[in-house]
């Protein structure tokens, strides 16, 4: 359908997933692994297998769902598997699922006898949107996100909507959190078009400008040196607050919940801080919290956040750096703000649903 | 002293290690950490600091010394005493020590937050000659060999001969063995030159001539996708028997000593399956076993070995390649050979020492 050049990798958009087969024929490959987890592998191979009938021969590896297992245990179990199944380095991996299988995947595969090639085929609104593009792998370490990783771009990316059907609800909306991001730090037109749409019949074209604008961010700074940072919207706060839960809440929250939290702080961060207008702060604020069911951060954790957001690998020299708007659809980066503006921040995201 | 350019990063041949305080200030790094291993930490960090006496600014990180430690659980200690001690992503890593220092401290840097800077100070002969040009990083899975590492450039390497009055004999004498594959797969002129030189009074005029041929290498291939490959001559058998005898020796081998033996057989293998003359291979094997001593190769190991050889990173669709001889001064890559050749130039190998 469409193809999207990033640094090299092709970004496939397609009502099929038969460039694979060619791929691999050109890639000329010792052999191919499959690495999905047992969700994705009920649900999403299927739909795989089915789109690419003449290509059956792969071993499968499997893993257990959800960011607790984007571990350096899981990643060990792959990288022995990978060598008991006789993987050299011309192996090839595919990884289909979330942002958790294209993580520790992408790691796996980049570190693996010094790295093989991977393919990434995304299964999810937020992978597709957000881990698809730019060659960022990692796992987490004591819970921390991604403290562990590689950049390293996969052989090519495929995004295919027929999976979208196998995504729940929460999932879809955690995944239109990052397009909202990607609206509000680039494009104000799209977060207009965002707000009349809803997030479980999203047209393929917005799924796509999403991917569009991601792809010109790290185009333009693919380590993160720079302008890339302006990604980081919303998730200084959010995946403080991700962690946060993930330890302490019964039900924790999904990584878009989190960030529509870390949007609304930093939001009023980016007013307190930055040039963003109380107009434009009320807007996002009124619009996420219409999307995102309500949340309530304990003054007793802002500590345990704060310890959290410090080893954010934004910050530089012990300073927690924030990306702020400058108004919707521009977003500056580097911005140091006080643990005070910070605390100040959670509780004006509280107070929205206070009684 | 002479400064070597090797894609982007420069080796320094050293009668000091001033550079290094310019190289932090330019760099702006936020911490500087020294990662050795307590053998290095109580013999070469004296000189490192001796050397450096405006700079003292660093926390060091120290783990036990050898191949065995070269492992995912030290990693994982060490990216969490990078967490623990606040390194962000702007933090310089120093890797002081041999190549377990530099393999693992490289892999861990290149992976700590998706990579911080390390620069390299091998103190070893072998290390120097060997692990300090070319960007392989790397950790031991299961006691495989490098089985997970990356391929990343150190900002820069050091090379202070200094070092080396605190190497013991045996250890000289292993990291002579790389010297001498530099000249049999590339320089039959200073292979003859080395075998006029004691292993333990080395010019260092020689071994910087050994960088040099392994930089011109690794420059024109830095991916090991070809002619890189020609420095794994003698590692194919080496590495085996090495992994072998450290799982198996009282006394295990050195990565040398293994490499010695390597050499020979794939000299054999060479004469079989390659163009090297009887009168060369006699040459090399009479000279590498008159400085190497002598090892046996068990018949009952030889099916371990092939195994061990199968998991060779560079096999592919299944096959042992080899890098052979042409002639003393010239290697070829990706040779298939037969399971009866290995084992024949085992043989061969412990017919030097029948009686």
């Amino acid at each position: 359908m469409e193809k999207l050049e990033s640094a090299g990798t092709y970004i496939h958009f397609e009502t099929s997933l038969d460039p694979i087969t060619a791929l691999i024929e050109e890639g000329k490959y010792s052999k191919v692994f499959v690495f999905a987890d047992i969700n994705t592998s009920e649900h999403c191979l299927p739909v795989f297998r089915e789109m690419l009938d003449d290509f059956s021969e792969f071993d499968l590896i499997e893993t257990d769902p959800g960011e607790e297992n984007k571990n350096i245990d899981f990643c060990i179990g792959i990288w022995k598997t990978l060598l008991d199944f006789g993987a050299d380095r011309k192996a090839l991996m595919i990884n289909l699922g979330g942002g958790v299988i294209t993580d520790m995947g992408g790691f796996v595969a980049s570190t693996y006898k010094r790295g093989i090639d991977f393919i990434n085929i995304p299964t999810t609104l937020l992978s597709q949107v957000d881990a698809s593009v730019g060659g960022k792998t990692g796992i987490d370490i004591d819970n921390v996100k991604n403290m562990v990783g590689t950049f390293t771009l996969p052989k090519a990316v495929f995004i295919e909507s027929a999976f979208l059907k196998t995504v729940p609800e929460r999932e879809l909306l955690s995944g239109f959190a990052e397009m909202i991001k990607h609206g509000l730090i680039a494009d104000s037109a799209y977060f207009e078009r965002l707000k009349a749409q809803r997030f479980n019949e999203l047209p393929v074209e917005e799924i796509y400008r999403s991917v569009q604008i991601k792809n010109e961010v790290v185009t333009a700074d693919p380590l993160e040196k720079n302008i890339r940072k302006i990604l980081n919207f919303g998730h200084t706060i959010g995946h403080a607050v991700e962690s946060y839960s993930l330890n302490n809440d019964k039900k924790s929250l999904t990584h878009g919940e989190a960030i529509a939290v870390g949007m609304i702080c930093e939001a009023w961060l980016s007013w307190k801080n930055s040039t963003l207008t109380e107009t434009e702060l009320e807007e996002v604020k009124t619009y996420i919290a219409s999307v995102y069911p309500a949340y309530h951060i304990k003054e007793k954790s802002f500590k345990a956040l704060a310890k959290l957001m410090q080893s954010d690998k934004k910050n530089e020299n012990g300073h927690i750096l924030f990306s702020l708007l400058e108004k919707i659809g521009k977003c500056t980066y580097n911005c140091r703000v006080s643990e005070t503006d910070i605390n100040e921040s959670l509780r004006f995201y509280n107070s929205i649903y206070a009684t």
